[in-house]
């Protein structure tokens, strides 16, 4: 357990103001409690988790609020957290302080299915807010691999999206406004303080400053977002390549066609071998270096006409072709992706697959290249590991898979994922398409972004000015 | 011409070091050429131009940063301008100053096909753009209705949209990154100093900032554009309805239906009136309450598909309907919607169309009751107005149309744009859905956003201490 505290430990009559606050049952402090909020799904708060010094459940935009105003107050750092499914440390404490736990927060408030928008607050989790849309006939799009058990405020706060953001965009795109609690425990509305509006260009857009910067400038204690109507129907087309260079020129004779996928997934030999082991009667073809799964939606006749449209474009690449418009069929060949994440674990007997370097994001011509590279990066260090990622937007998972009790191992890995995030810059990509900075990818940032850093720190340091909301992130000050 | 002049006139050594930076040429300040730099389209500054002190024709970023910071010792403003085709006063000065023209930075510098993306420089139209994009079978989707005039940059600084925004989104959608330069001078990247990447969530991200604050935050001096494939193909269901609710429910049904239109755009009865004038031959219906045409898009076999389900799902509510999937009938149904922006002006004789109060956006439930509340501001004013927009957003343009020599009727216009703007807000929704706020739309700021303005405005003050970019505008300060 990493003790990190540069504090002095919390004052007695802060606990007692909680109290007021809260009340006795939701402000917590004994230890297997704070053992529970020191990590996240992030290798680095698994090897060393960080305990806060009390957490608190929120119910409320008013109790939010009167607690950020007492932190400020004593300058004490506080951390909101949803369903802590994030891999990069982002909702763990780095100095003591508080824990804002924010899951109980997790009303659906209106779904106002005519003006196509509903609003909720932030711990409702981005499964069950989809269930509750779908008599509406509509949906909230952004899918995590999370998606049943991730918070819509964490996607929010992460900028989250998915499998589906090559056709229907990130979790951006769908945030017409948002209640905050300021680092000040202000409260304020964006997007208009009573608005329904679908489309606003009425002044700065603050929701678009909050989105994506990981509860560092404000915690969001209601969301008021787009919808969407539900595709009727979908069609898959899986196909199998000699080389990687075939599959990326796959994809760009795919959109030079004016096809739109909504979903356009790679995975490479050692992902296809994975997914074989788990599920052997999907008989993947194995000699090939990559297997690319597109998904098309919309109406059954539709669908049909874009999957034999598909069909014919990738042909002339591909070494094997499998698809299919009916439910049934569909389903089973997805499944080759959706067990893509866990089957990787099976590359190494006992092994279990880190999160870290598992999401950077280069440009569609040079992902033969970095897929390349990444394969030499683990050869070097001795690392087994599958990639896939969502290709149309150039965005990989790299899934090294380890034993925890091999220390040249752990090590060897760590400097592999340094590795990996390095390639990323070089390829004029990013370190983090979809899962954040948190602290494990603070130490690239000023590589990746040079001055406007400066602007970044600056912009904390006007909303932030005592810098007590998630401290120790994304490389603003500690 | 309004002297707003709050400010010592301009040092001749200032006018002596900027034309250091931009040579002779390109430093103006005659008096015909800041009469031609003293008015956008916006009603309020052809009443009311306001003259620039000096015009600066910018080609370079570093010319634009080091006029900057020339401007931020001597504390000049400096405005920002592309085409000057905003209407709410947003590209003239308010005091003076130095007029930016960055209409000549207009080069395309990098069509990467590949990776679905360009680089422009901000001044490029937002046509020239698709023109230079098609051989590619790629496009830039946001398409305002001055996109044949319009500036990228300018797009990019009022967040624009148009037609299309139902189902394609707006320009904030497609922006990656830009290079600024900030009050300072500094010149920043966002989204990466060096990425290509399509999807990034490493940092604040300070474009989306930048988007929509129209220059009053920064000058993009570059633009890094996401593209989408071109649609092959397009159909158009126009339909007529007795009644506007009757209309609204249609469009709900359409959501319902899981079809996704590429425009779904509303014309009352006096547009329908109008566009007959102008237009005899398309012999639009007349006794209804309005129009509405929708447009799908897809490859051939997809669209015929749509327009089929289409026709079936607004028959049930419509008392006319025309459609086709043929390009050449397309465009002849499609004229109808084309026209109506120059049409309404021939509502009465001799007038002219006022843009004000022509950019409110409502939930789409209460457009019925929005549109009937417009023409009852209208006849209590005595004015004539045609009413059109996009009904799949709630956003309206409302057209009055006034003789310019009666003054009664110029006075009672304002009280109307006044009485437009109060409704928009008082109906839940947006003065502004993507012309902006300028200067003619300053004053509901507050009103709209409440205590989020405190934060716009300190954002402003920690970016632009001195307050020299394009001050006066946005309810900022002055």
């Amino acid at each position: 357990m990493t003790e990190t505290m540069a504090r002095p430990p919390l004052d007695k009559k802060v606990i007692s103001r909680l109290t007021e606050i809260f009340g006795e049952d939701r402000v917590l402090t004994n230890n297997t409690d704070m053992i529970t909020y020191s990590y996240d799904a992030s290798f680095e708060t698994q090897l060393n988790p960080r305990k806060p010094e009390v957490a608190v459940i929120a119910l409320s935009t008013e109790e939010v609020s009167e607690c950020v105003k007492l932190a400020n107050e004593y300058k004490i750092p506080v951390y909101p957290r949803g369903a802590a499914t994030g891999q990069t440390g982002g909702a763990v404490s780095t100095k003591g302080g508080i824990m804002m736990d924010l899951s109980k927060m997790n009303r659906i408030l209106d779904i106002d299915h005519r003006n196509m928008q509903v609003m909720i607050e932030p711990g409702v989790i981005q499964n069950d807010l989809n269930e509750a849309l779908k008599p509406y006939g509509l949906r909230f799009p952004p899918d995590p691999g999370s998606a049943n058990m991730c918070t819509v405020g964490g996607m929010v706060s992460n900028n989250s999206s998915g499998l589906r953001a090559v056709k229907y965009g990130v979790t951006r795109h769908y945030v017409l406004g948002m209640e905050v609690v300021l680092p000040t425990g202000d409260v304020i509305v964006t997007g208009g303080a009573h608005s329904k509006a679908l489309k606003s260009v009425s002044g700065y857009d603050l929701a678009h400053l909050m989105i994506g910067s990981e509860g560092t400038l404000g915690i969001v204690t209601r969301l008021r977002l787009k919808l969407l109507p539900l595709p009727v129907t979908r069609g898959i087309v899986l196909c199998s390549f000699k080389e990687l260079e075939d599959a990326g020129a796959a994809v760009n004779a795919v959109f030079s066609s004016g096809l739109q996928p909504s979903a356009i997934e790679i995975m490479d030999f050692n992902c296809t071998k994975a997914v074989n082991m788990m599920k052997p009667e999907l008989n993947l073809p194995i000699d090939n270096e990559a297997i690319l799964v597109f998904e098309v939606d919309g109406a059954k006749e539709e669908v049909s006409s874009q999957v034999t449209r598909l069909k014919k474009v990738v042909e002339k690449y591909a070494s094997y072709i499998k698809f299919s418009d009916e439910p049934e069929e569909c389903e089973k060949l997805w499944q080759a992706r959706k067990l893509v994440g866990a089957a990787v674990g099976l590359l190494k007997p006992g092994g279990f697959r880190v999160y870290g370097g598992e999401d950077i994001c280069v440009p569609i011509s040079r992902l033969p290249e970095t897929l390349r590279e990444i394969h030499n990066i683990a050869d070097r260090y001795g690392i087994v590991c599958g990639i896939y990622g969502h290709v149309g937007d150039g965005n990989l998972h790299t899934g090294p898979v380890v034993n925890s009790n091999n220390e040249v191992e752990m090590e060897n890995v760590q400097k592999m994922i340094d590795d990996i995030h390095d390639l990323a810059i070089k390829m004029e990509g990013t370190t983090t398409a979809e899962h954040g900075v948190g602290i494990v990818r603070a130490k690239y940032m000023d590589v990746e972004h040079g001055p406007a850093m400066d602007i970044m720190r600056a912009i904390k340091k006007t909303l932030d000015p005592n810098n007590i909301l998630n401290p120790g992130k994304m490389a603003l000050p500690n």
